[in-house]
C-alpha cells in the first residue's frame, strides 16, 4: 500500500480475529521500529515481541486502557531508556509499525499510558527503563476501510506562513 | 512508494535543492500531519506551511542544529499543547509526514530541539504553545537511495517474549 493511502485508512482498531499473524509480517513490523530514525541515532528503544497467549492475557489484565491486548495474536512492548527524546524517537518508530502493518492489512492500536510500569516485571525489564506502550495487532473483525477520520478542521491546525493565517 | 520500502529507504537529508515542492504534494504532507492518530483524539498539534525564502533564512539563523532550513523550499514548523501526550502524538504526526514526503521523492529531516524558542515570536505563535520542531522538506541534491541505513544490531532491540531473549 502507497504511504499516503495507508496514513490516510489506517484506523485504530481494538477487535482482532485470533488468525496468527505470519512470522514474516511480524519481523516486518519489528524491523520497520528498528530502521526508524532517532534523535543523534541514539535508538534509546526496546521492541519486545509477544505471542505468547498466555502473556498476552497479562498484558491485557495490567494495560488499563487496553483489555482487548489479551484477544490480540500479537503485541510489541515499547520499552525506552529514560532519556529526553526517547519518547518522541520511540513515537516515530511506533508509527512506523503501525503503517507498516497496516499496508499487509494488519491492524493495530496505541495502548498506553496508564498502568505500564506492572508490566515491567512481567517481561523481566530492567528497572531504569519505562514502557511506553503496547502495540497489540491483528487482523481486524471488521474491514472498516471506508470509515472517515473525526479530525478537527484542516484550517483550524495548518496554518500558512504565521500562526493564524489559515492554510486554504 | 511501499510504507515499508519507505520506511527501509528514508534517509535523513539536509541537502536541499532549489526546486519548489508542487502544492499538491505539501498539501499531501500537511494532509498526512493532520491525518495521523492521537491520544484520545486530542490533535494537540499545529504545522505552520512556511515557503517565504525570507522567513526560511530566519529559521535557519535561529534553528541552532538546523542551519540547512534556510535553503529548503519548504519547512513545516510543527507547534504542541503543553499537555501530557503532545510529544508523543505530533512525533507520530511527523513521522507521517516524513514518509509521506519521501513517497514523492522529496526529503526532509527532523530540526529540534535547541533554540526553537525564538521562533515563537517570528511566525506569532501563542505564548502558552512549545515549538517541538522544525521539518524542512526538499528534493534532495545527492540520490542516496542505496545508503545503508547506521542501526544497532537487530538482535540488540528486538526481544522475543521476554526483556533478554533476543528475536530470532
Amino acid at each position: 500500500m502507497e504511504v499516503f493511502e495507508a496514513v490516510k485508512t489506517v484506523l485504530a482498531t481494538r477487535s482482532y480475529l485470533g488468525t496468527p499473524i505470519p512470522p514474516e509480517i511480524t519481523r516486518r513490523i519489528v524491523d520497520a521500529a528498528h530502521l526508524t530514525a532517532s534523535s543523534m541515532n541514539r535508538q534509546p528503544w526496546h521492541f519486545i515481541v509477544v505471542e505468547d497467549p498466555k502473556v498476552l492475557k497479562q498484558l491485557g489484565g495490567l494495560a488499563r486502557t487496553g483489555p482487548y491486548v489479551a484477544d490480540a495474536p500479537l503485541a510489541v512492548v515499547v520499552v525506552i531508556e529514560k532519556t529526553d527524546f526517547a519518547v518522541s524517537d520511540a513515537s516515530r518508530a511506533i508509527q512506523s509499525m503501525i503503517l507498516t502493518a497496516w499496508s499487509s492489512g494488519v491492524a493495530s492500536n496505541w495502548v498506553g499510558f496508564f498502568g505500564l510500569d506492572e508490566v515491567k516485571p512481567a517481561l523481566g525489564i530492567p528497572g531504569d527503563l519505562d514502557v511506553l506502550a503496547i502495540i497489540p495487532f491483528g487482523y481486524p473483525v471488521v474491514a472498516k476501510s471506508g470509515e472517515k477520520k473525526k479530525r478537527k478542521p484542516l484550517r483550524e491546525v495548518v496554518h500558512s506562513g504565521r500562526f493564524g493565517t489559515p492554510f486554504a
